[in-house]
């Protein structure tokens, strides 16, 4: 028995918006942040988790750890994670603290730092990382840390297990496969809005060297500086590497269309986040308009239930689950399911601090026991902040290195929490 | 010129939890609370505005109104007010703040309660009531406080403006008719699924004496329980008067439509929140199958975007707008332009803390100057902690009266200030 005898919560924050790191259409001076918990235990291990934020606000997520942290300390880990979906739903349903959601915003993301602390420690007991304790599970297991509520429609528990079970055969074959290869990625990073022209040049070039195929820049400027910027990016990568753009929900629906007529000719796999993150049929109408232009989304998309419709209405093309957008690894878990229902590749968000961390994990799990197919599918990768992890994920020739480290990758150095803790950190007072 | 001072927030609460007012299949204990916002100005008047929420987690609400203060602290009254669509852009699209929504939950509750006063604070300067003062702008003026972004493929400004042109002329004789009758309204509060039968009897047989011919009970618990409810409510209220039932949010798509069949019997006029609120094309399944009763669905609802899919998607009869679960006024109005673009009655959820003292204000502007119609319309009241208000709303023979007092009607008495404080108010001392 391991009882959660503390939960801590620190306000970290990297001054990422000096060099313009991170910058887009929306977003022009984010400081990559997280609102990081620790769940101390009275045995060996401590849980960590984190929710990914850009600046202003995490003190905001921070307090709503603070008033969800009731439903965790004190219990045994066991007693949750041995019926994980119940206790989502009483974490998820609180019977005043869902006013402030219900399952979205501020409250969603404290939910996913907290429970995503429990995968870790419940990994680090389990001594695999997560990616590997959920690959074990039964199939009745797995699908047990799922909160079906409102997915029946679209997919249920029942038809979740036949899926899985369907799956088993191929899972150590599929283990090997990527320990040997490593998970197909992509590269934001060369390809900021703030970034001037000669950078994004060298940084492709670097990329190119590094092994680097596919690639994303950032678009919503103006037509015209956007397809220069399609342009840079094309020149430099040539023909046989994929290209993506991201909007960042800059457009109104017929803006979107009427707009990538204008970058038509750079052969972009896929337009992503085109409008609001919440609009369903807007993302379905973007998306007959636009093809042979894949549409993507989920960075922003609050929870399954906006996964479900995306998926029923045929609005996306690509499924680009957040680790802590949902509210943790339960949630994502269920979308994995439900992307694999509608034959949807999932391609997860990353970058920030701490995503690719955590999402290294999403996509081994998808691979090895959900999906089992790689079709369409990479996973996005960000060169920032890495440094500041104990396990950091690692890329070789433009894919995923598989983590192996017990836990979920997203404990922090003591000497980063140190320095980048806001507003007090040694990082913040030397600015 | 009027300068904001300063931006004050507090944390009020009121224990109505242990008389189970307010308590409904999934919220079984609300204590209705409210982030109460106070812009103190260089002027004489100090704007007012409060966000609803129910007791636990008003905190983290009021946290999010402090970091977005630095918008209003400081700024001309004027200078926001001529402008208050693009001001109400940056409020929402803070380029960091932005990421705990975009535009839902806590950080979108936060962004109602200041604009809200911003409203309370302009009415006061211009010495009338929120509804006036919005039905006394010229066309162009009303649609300058919407912010557009993500509404054109639905609706443009344009399209708006010759909307409101076009209901002009009758304005002043549906002012006057408003004077003369009040609004129509609705009653929940003898239904909680909380009170003993012979308490629902009592109130629903005062309410009739009050002339009250609208009634709402909550259901979700069991089908027995629920049908034995609606026969009890039904009885005491006549075949001639309204009733409907509210599932607040409790059941899955599949689960709704097999559960109405067995509320068949009791001529509902809707169901309300029979699923997750995020759910547009749940909602549209659901009032495809339950016909001829209507689906009603708005109090959750997190943002313009997620009703405009609901009428575009045609997957309600009623648009139940909320006062401050939207970002404040600006968002409600574009709300009502949308729903009388699609021709779909708006009946405004209240009830709370000062949600009845909004709406009222709400559904006035809707008459006079948006929709021009009362077909199907009922705004909603609950005889809850009115005491506590300067201006309370008032209903006469099951009619909201007319405020007529300058402002938005929410500027609370400082003894409830003081008494509801949290948690070291009179009221808190002494639990």
């Amino acid at each position: 028995m391991t009882r959660i005898a503390n939960l801590r919560v620190l306000d970290i924050r990297a001054p990422t918006s000096r060099g313009l790191h991170g910058s887009d259409a929306v977003h022009g001076d984010p400081d990559y942040s997280a609102a990081y918990v620790i769940l101390e235990t009275d045995a060996a291990h401590a849980g960590h988790g984190i929710t990914f934020t850009i600046g202003r606000g995490t003190e905001v997520v921070c307090a709503a750890v603070e008033a969800l942290a009731f439903h965790v300390v004190g219990r045994d880990v066991a007693e949750i994670t041995s019926d994980f979906g119940a206790f989502h739903r009483r974490l998820t349903n609180d019977s005043q603290l869902r006013w402030l959601g219900p399952e979205k915003g501020v409250i969603h993301l404290a939910t996913a730092a907290i429970v995503n602390a429990l995968w870790d420690l419940w990994a680090k007991s389990a001594g695999k990382p997560v990616w590997k304790l959920v690959c074990d599970l039964e199939p009745e297991e797995l699908a047990a840390a799922v909160d079906w509520r409102y997915l029946t429609d679209a997919l249920t528990r029942e038809e979740a297990i036949e899926m899985l079970r369907a799956k088993a055969p191929g899972r150590s074959a599929r283990e090997a496969e990527m320990r040997r290869d490593g998970y197909p990625a992509y590269i934001t990073s060369a390809g900021w809005l703030g970034y001037p022209e000669e950078q994004v040049r060298r940084l492709c070039r670097e990329a190119r060297a590094a092994g680097w195929t596919r690639f994303k820049t950032k678009v919503g400027i103006d037509p015209a500086s956007d397809a220069r910027r399609c342009a840079v990016m094309r020149e430099e990568i040539g023909d046989g590497c994929d290209l993506m753009a991201d909007a960042n929900q800059v457009w109104d629906v017929p803006q979107a269309i009427a707009w990538m007529k204008h970058l038509e000719p750079y052969g972009l796999r896929w337009i992503e986040e085109p409008t609001s993150p919440d609009d369903v049929v807007g993302h379905a109408a973007i998306r007959r308009a636009v093809g042979p232009i894949g549409v993507a989304t989920g960075e922003h998309c609050a929870n399954k239930v906006l996964f479900k419709q995306l998926l029923q209405m045929q609005a996306i093309d690509y499924c680009q689950v957040d680790a802590c957008r949902l509210g943790g690894l339960n949630e994502v878990l269920a979308v994995l399911l439900l992307a694999a229902r509608y034959d949807v590749p999932v391609c997860p968000h990353a970058g920030g601090l701490g995503l690719c961390e955590y999402v290294q994990h999403i996509s081994m799990i998808d691979y090895v026991a959900v999906s089992g197919s790689l079709d369409g599918r990479c996973t996005e990768f960000a060169d920032h902040l890495h440094e500041h992890f104990v396990h950091p994920a690692r890329v070789r020739d433009g894919r995923y290195v598989v983590p192996e480290a017990p836990g979920y990758s997203i404990e922090m150095h003591p000497e980063s929490l140190e320095a980048l803790a806001f507003p007090n950190g040694s990082e913040w007072r030397r600015a």
